[in-house]
């Protein structure tokens, strides 16, 4: 199929990858040029301007945040540039208003929607192990399917409305971080106590936490590697940001997401923003001080 | 073999027969006799006292909290009654305060002991398939490492110092405790906007968070079905209440921990205490009115 | 002197009668009319539009929030009505980025501006009683100063950036809320102790806590009387709110707000909220069931 | 009158010598001599032993903790040597369990027992300004008044159970840490936002905030100046721990309390102990990374 791809980030370079192995034409085009050369090189056409990429018969999308999203589609225009009936799959991670608003936009222009934000870090993206949410009307679902199956190793239908995959995006997120935290805790008692956090984590991940969103923070905790991000802290802030203000929008009190932003903040407030969310081990270690106890 | 297995609530009775049909001749007692019967009928020795229950080469024991092993060990003096060099296989979950002390007080006496906590419920342990974490000296673990094989699908070997089990089970019993309250959080959040709680779980713990942890818990969050109870409430209190005495012990600060005792007490509070700590989620939804709402 | 008012809220109309009080001529306006009724009888003369309200040497306004504030002023385009030279002093709680934004708007238009947040209530207000905080250049501050006189006890100079008085008030009724959540946990202790909240309350506001900002919310506390609302509940929690916007913009954790949100939305989640935000208590109460126990 | 005084710590040491100068007779003891020499030469007896203290009318205590308590009434056996009919006035802030079985103790011996927990810093004590909580038989706490009233500004009765007393200490206790830690996030906010923390909590102290419980902290936050200690990190630890065993037992939640007791974690696990609580603005400052960061 001819589909075009729009924000060539680590995640949408490996999507849109996925796309062109599977066997489609894909035209691409990145805010920032030098990312679209690697795609290139893979076969994809490279639109020179963002309105020469939604010509096709579904436009992928991969920006970071709700502005950036925002900016292309509503105040750049593009949602004006693309053909009555084509489909939209956006699949950043944005806000519940937001999520209504730009469905609402694609309906005044005749335009088709898919909200489906991902579950996965870039090499999960790359080995098209994806998990995708996917809301809409079913039957442009259903017309998307084959090409969401070359980018995700699983596909959970949401239904119609399309806020309702951001919405269930932004409460996995915060689940992840409360993962996080939880790991972050229980080993800095665990070293207070003198089992070290990777023979900690080892026992964990290996029963009970068994599970993806565990297992690869945990590396992370063990070996004090944040850097280089797989997720980065800014991004994760943003998020535990979006699951409050979705919160706050039908007044849910959300106790442990506002323990989250905080200890993500600590985080943040030291200066550094290229490392992973992960970080938050650190900041449980550094309130104990570990560190400076020998611990 | 021919040991002991002291402490037969659902756990313990679960676990003993589990010995019982790997061919151990296995005397068993418990301070109410009803639980007896259906291991006597599985071929078990019922002991009248406690101190029959000891006379083999292990004893394993599975008793509720600190409280009922001070009591037994210490205070009724079973310790007292066993054979130097005989092993003792402690299962409870217990403080690190105690774990030491214990440790101490067999040392002292010449008495082998092991720390054992699980990971499991009921239905695992009926199964076979607890995570049994050892800590001990090494050749004592080796020596009864077969009759932990007969009750657990794994073996975790943590280390000479019997309390080092005890703080990985803290540390992890703790983790579930927050992995339950994400999910309670979480869904509470899906449900205020339309994404009913068995949806938005199902999809998590069938991506990100496919293990243990999560599904059962899962399944009973979905279902507002908290009763009977798998890991019961006051159980729950307590333990979170061990890994905050753990913690306070090293000055270690658990934000996380914190928040879990206080939910928990709201739940406490109600009155109710034969419910799973899967309750949880009914707090989170109450705080938020959804019933009230119709949400 | 001939000044104007915007705004006749409770808070407002309390202020402007002082004015009128202390001889000047007040000018006022009010979106919805009725409240310019009980001001024309104490003397003053109302605007038709509001734009009739800035024409004399000073123009005061106490408007609800940001988006009254932003609506009045710029999008309505207010400012642009103001003579060059002319004082605006405004006595709105808004955001950090707001007062930054609005002071700017004035210089650009060579208007004069001070930020003067308000500590009190409507009856302090109306007894002349008001903390009265000031920011701006310190002539322009000087110039108002004997008409903040006439509406408070004390007027605190902050310097001149405006938007430092705008941060003072902020954190500071974040105390007051910080301080009505205290009351609240440490009177739920007290009654599950036999110790009635009135009791213990008169103990603290008549020793360590004999301070305004306790003593009016102990009293609405021990006699569980949270309507009418002195403060209400949503502008409550919107001053949260703003806490936590001018934390986020200078990435400073603050733990003890984040627990202020959730408490207040918890409360709103009911939907009540023409109520005090000293329902705090019953929040903390109804954790505790304590009325269900009978405490 | 003919009284005893037990434990000369820097409150003990202020008390008695009020009782002296009131005139009584008043013979001292103390674990460590030391303490009694300045007490002697105010004119009091030094008792060799504990029990040649209990020897008149009343006999006032004022230990550190429940162990102390415990220690010299209980396990040194000096109820034992009090005469049927002597009033004992106990001063030490202790857990409420403690509180009821010192009581008991009391009554079995046919001894009168009044729990009266002050508040108050040494300062106060030395001044006779200390507010002092009085439970018990109402005779016998009207026939020590005049002794109480030597040491303290204000007797405040509660009533006959004298756990009541201790209930409302902690609580009280509770109300100060909180206190204490709104100052700590209010200012790093303020000062992030380049409001010096003196004059921030000027503002507030001189207007909303105009009570003892602030004005003294105050005063230490803006010069972080905390030590020496007015009340030391460990104590301030040790009562959010009696304040959170004292919800416990009644199963009320109090997540303001879990959130001190973190960060009061935080504070000591630096290893510092000889220093204020009021530390707990250096905590919040440093999770803003506000000296790093020149703010």
């Amino acid at each position: 199929m001819k589909v075009g791809f729009i924000g060539l980030g680590a995640m949408g370079s490996a999507m849109a990858s996925n796309l062109l192995k599977a066997g489609h034409e894909v035209t691409v085009w990145n805010r920032s040029p030098a990312a679209t050369e690697p795609l290139a090189s893979l076969g994809a056409k490279v639109a020179k301007s963002a309105d020469r990429a939604v010509l096709g018969d579904v436009v992928f999308s991969m920006l970071a945040n709700d502005q950036a999203v925002r900016d292309v589609f509503l105040t750049d225009g593009l949602l004006d540039a693309m053909d009555k009936g084509m489909v939209h799959v956006n699949h950043a991670t944005i806000s519940v208003a937001l999520a209504r608003e730009i469905a609402a936009e694609h309906a005044q222009r005749g335009l088709e929607y898919v909200a489906a934000p991902v579950f996965g870090r870039p090499d999960a993206a790359a080995a098209g192990r994806l998990n995708i949410l996917a809301a809409g009307k079913p039957a442009v679902v259903a017309r998307v399917h084959p090409l969401l199956e070359a980018m995700g190793s699983r596909v959970w239908p949401l239904g119609n409305a399309p806020e309702r995959a951001n919405v269930v995006k932004i409460a996995g997120n915060f689940m992840i971080c409360a993962a996080i935290e939880s790991m972050a805790e229980a080993s800095a008692l665990a070293r207070a106590h003198g089992v070290g956090a990777a023979d900690f984590l080892e026992v964990m991940t290996g029963s009970l936490f068994a599970a993806p969103a565990y297992q690869g923070y945990a590396k992370l905790i063990a070996e004090q590697r944040y850097s280089p991000a797989g997720f980065a802290l800014p991004l994760g802030y943003k998020d535990i940001g979006l699951a409050l203000s979705a919160a706050d929008a039908t007044r849910v009190p959300l106790p442990l997401a506002g323990l989250l932003r905080d200890n993500l903040l600590e985080a943040l407030s030291s200066g550094v923003e290229d490392v992973d969310w992960a970080i938050l081990a650190q900041v449980a270690a550094r309130r104990a001080h570990l560190d400076e106890r020998g611990l």
